[in-house]
């Protein structure tokens, strides 16, 4: 059984007012230069202390020669120094004080150097310090606008990350802060010495800043702890996984990665299914997934609504909808007819895809009026193929009306396309650049809020706790 | 069989030196706005005459009342007027000597007006004018800066576009704009009336601009005459396919779309196998394959060597191309025991995927050096996972050296990334934005070349024909 106690040393690393940044380097090429600019250049909330003995200050910050000479208690410790010198520097830090210690340092079990990893594991064990990595690229929270780690991201949204590779995260994060959509935390997680995902699974499903929790895995290092954690998890946020390792080559490179066992793939699948965890089959469905599963109302249907001013994008999306099990609707008699008379273009077809051919802002709404009047659809995917201004606002009317049933691919749009999407995103209604993408991730949502919905109501018995026994 | 005389006209379409935009209008939110806009724009290399009753200029240009108006001989006509006020203007348009028109209104069939298409039709075989629509979104041809549609497209690469969605072929054009990697020309093909998906298939074929053809079909018009044209076409350049109507609902959908008869899927499939067609699944596949297609030599073998600075991008790569049935070939001993004492990594794990972890640039190119001394294999994939800076020198080098064997996928690595990512487009080196749609676009790119090869030393008396003997 994992220990309950360990869970509570995890809050430090996101909450933390006071970090040194320990390997801080006047060098752009050096990571511990952009550990440090990204703290400085995130606007933290706490209080930045680098060291570095041969330095009297970077990027305008006061640098202390040790971590002895920080005249402040310290939270976090985040460490970029060769791996031999990890040991100590971690024991002067908790010395200050510092509960959470981020190693990004390479050059540990990764490289054989199981003594080195064995050492940190013994100190942690001693001092109660907990320590996420070694060998990982950081931490993000944006509710703290914490950045200990690259690239920088100031965008604040609902989707934790938290991944066994570094770049899968970091380009999770960029894409969302690209896109105006955001992330609130967002964790590598190396090593996983004594940190682990489950560790942040149990975090960022009690966080009320986190609306969906994307993972990227190679294998899990303790099974049962996992699943144990992932039954408590799904009952309060949704969750989707991408696992790498899913055929032979790929296993036998993950082995040599992080030394994950990455079991065989048909477990894993059948895992997923029984636990609740949406499976995704790439970054890009990872992403969209989360996106998806943040911001949609939690609802049972599989019925799709697709209104757009693409014909061709349209026929994409109710193919991959076929695909996915997604039904589409036809129209209600009562439905078509209104639409014959309403202010929507004249070779508008009136069917499920609803194409309304060339259309504004004001026609969309026209007939999301309509259809919005009518118990139609579980979902709507609005399909906007133009420069369209205005749609920001019509897909804020139909979010409002429908109760957060409403995802948008937006295309061919150009400038005018990307300041719509930022509007959305901030509105918090998911944008997708492509129609296949947005019923993917349409579809994932459904799955997860069907697969939590299901287990409650069929299940009463089961294993399965209700939200009120979920973890706090 | 096809009058083969049809194809002279299409070239007038793109090699124009006078333009008419009839409709032409001052308000921005009119077609007629953006057309006379992006013509404008997009620095086309002939004369442009805005053609419009009420105004007497239009963007600081001169407006002429009527088409007799106009002091100059025409090529091409762009008409963005009601339905039923189309065929008139042609006929003028004619009267000044034009050869082709593109007609951007709708009303036509898809609107139930058969009549009207049928005048327009008429009018064709009458004059010999030849016509792409009605109902589209126009052409661009970036080698004559004509861009008689929107978006605004400037940027010219070696993928042309042919679309039977405006809105597909505007997202393909606008990608290629923003990442820097360009497409030669683009069409919208509309209702077909006259100019058809094979006679732009025949032109990009012979187009020196033109490096691989991505094309959008919701099902063919005259299948005989597509399956002829195609023949000749995968001769000289690769084909990339997006099939909608993949399901039974789409099926639906897209007849109600452009009355297109979308054909048993499995029939399709079939179909592009024989023929060599690459078949896309989603319209990112579309594009990312044109890309590798356009870029990459055209080389039989399956085998994939991938470096990376990732090592989970690595993992998802080696996973993609175990399930679309590359190979990934073990290091030579002799390469094992050079990279050893290389400099790169210590922490390097010297396998395919070689793993180089956090890299520098030279240390990248130290480990392709070794690498490429040797008949490793067919394609590098270079991950990047970082802010690399001169990430696009190393590829560079690798593409020279290998003979163009190398794509990318670079991810996670913010504004760095993008300037590097930008850098090796120009450069023509196709740029992924992830692990697996890099590998989705080796292999389509491996798949084409294969087909190629096979067909030309494997079958000496069958109908594909040699490259001496492809379209003029």
């Amino acid at each position: 059984m994992e220990d309950l106690s360990r869970d509570r040393g995890i809050s430090d690393f996101f909450l933390a007012r006071s970090v040194a940044v320990i390997g801080a380097s006047p060098n752009p090429d050096k990571l511990g230069h952009a550990l440090l600019a990204n703290l400085l250049g995130g606007g933290f909330r706490g209080r930045v202390y680098p060291v570095n003995p041969k330095e009297a200050q970077i990027l305008g910050v006061k640098v202390y020669p040790t971590i002895q000479d920080i005249p402040d208690q310290l939270d976090l410790t985040v460490v970029a120094i060769p791996a031999r010198m990890v040991a100590e520097s971690l024991r002067a830090a908790v010395g200050k004080g510092a509960r959470a210690a981020i190693v990004i340092s390479g050059g540990f079990r990764e490289a054989g150097r199981l003594d080195l990893e064995d050492e940190l594991k013994a100190l942690s064990a001693e001092t109660g310090l907990r320590i996420v990595g070694p060998n990982c690229q950081g931490i993000n929270y944006l509710p703290n606008r914490l950045c200990a780690s690259w690239p920088l991201l100031t965008v604040q949204g609902p989707i934790a990350v938290i991944s066994q590779s570094g770049t899968v995260a970091a380009t999770l994060g960029q894409w969302a802060s690209e896109e105006g959509f955001g992330v609130s935390g967002l964790v590598s997680l190396g090593n996983q010495l004594d940190v682990c995902g489950s560790d942040l699974l149990e975090f960022f499903a009690s966080d009320p800043n986190t609306g969906a929790i994307a993972l990227y895995l190679e294998g899990a290092r303790d099974g049962p702890w996992f699943i144990r954690t992932v039954r408590r998890v799904v009952c309060t946020k949704p969750l989707v996984v991408l696992k790498s390792g899913s055929t032979v080559g790929g296993q036998r490179a993950a082995s040599s990665h992080t030394r994950s066992l990455a079991g065989k793939d048909e477990i894993f699948d059948g895992l997923c299914r029984q636990l609740g965890i949406f499976r995704a089959g790439n970054i890009e469905a990872l992403y969209d997934s989360a996106k998806a599963m943040a911001t949609l109302a939690p609802r049972m249907g599989r019925r799709l609504m697709v209104v757009t001013s693409s014909g061709g994008s349209g026929i994409l999306a109710v193919d991959q909808a076929e695909k996915l099990g997604l039904e589409l609707p036809r129209l209600p008699t009562e439905v078509v007819v209104r639409l014959q008379t309403a202010e929507i273009p004249p070779n508008a077809t009136l069917s499920n895809p609803l194409d309304l051919t060339v259309a504004t802002a004001p026609q969309f709404q026209n007939a999301l009026d309509i259809l919005q009047a009518y118990d139609t659809a579980d979902f709507f995917l609005l399909i906007f193929g133009d420069p369209i201004p205005g749609a920001a606002e019509v897909a804020r009317k139909v979010r409002e009306a429908s109760g957060a049933r409403v995802a948008v691919a937006y295309l061919g749009g150009g400038e005018v396309e990307k300041a719509e999407r930022l509007k959305m995103h901030v509105l918090g209604i998911p944008v997708f650049p492509t129609p296949e993408r947005a019923v993917q991730a349409i579809h994932a949502a459904s799955w997860a809020a069907t697969f939590r919905v299901q287990n409650r109501i069929g299940n009463a018995d089961s294993t399965v706790p209700t939200e009120k026994e979920g973890i706090h």
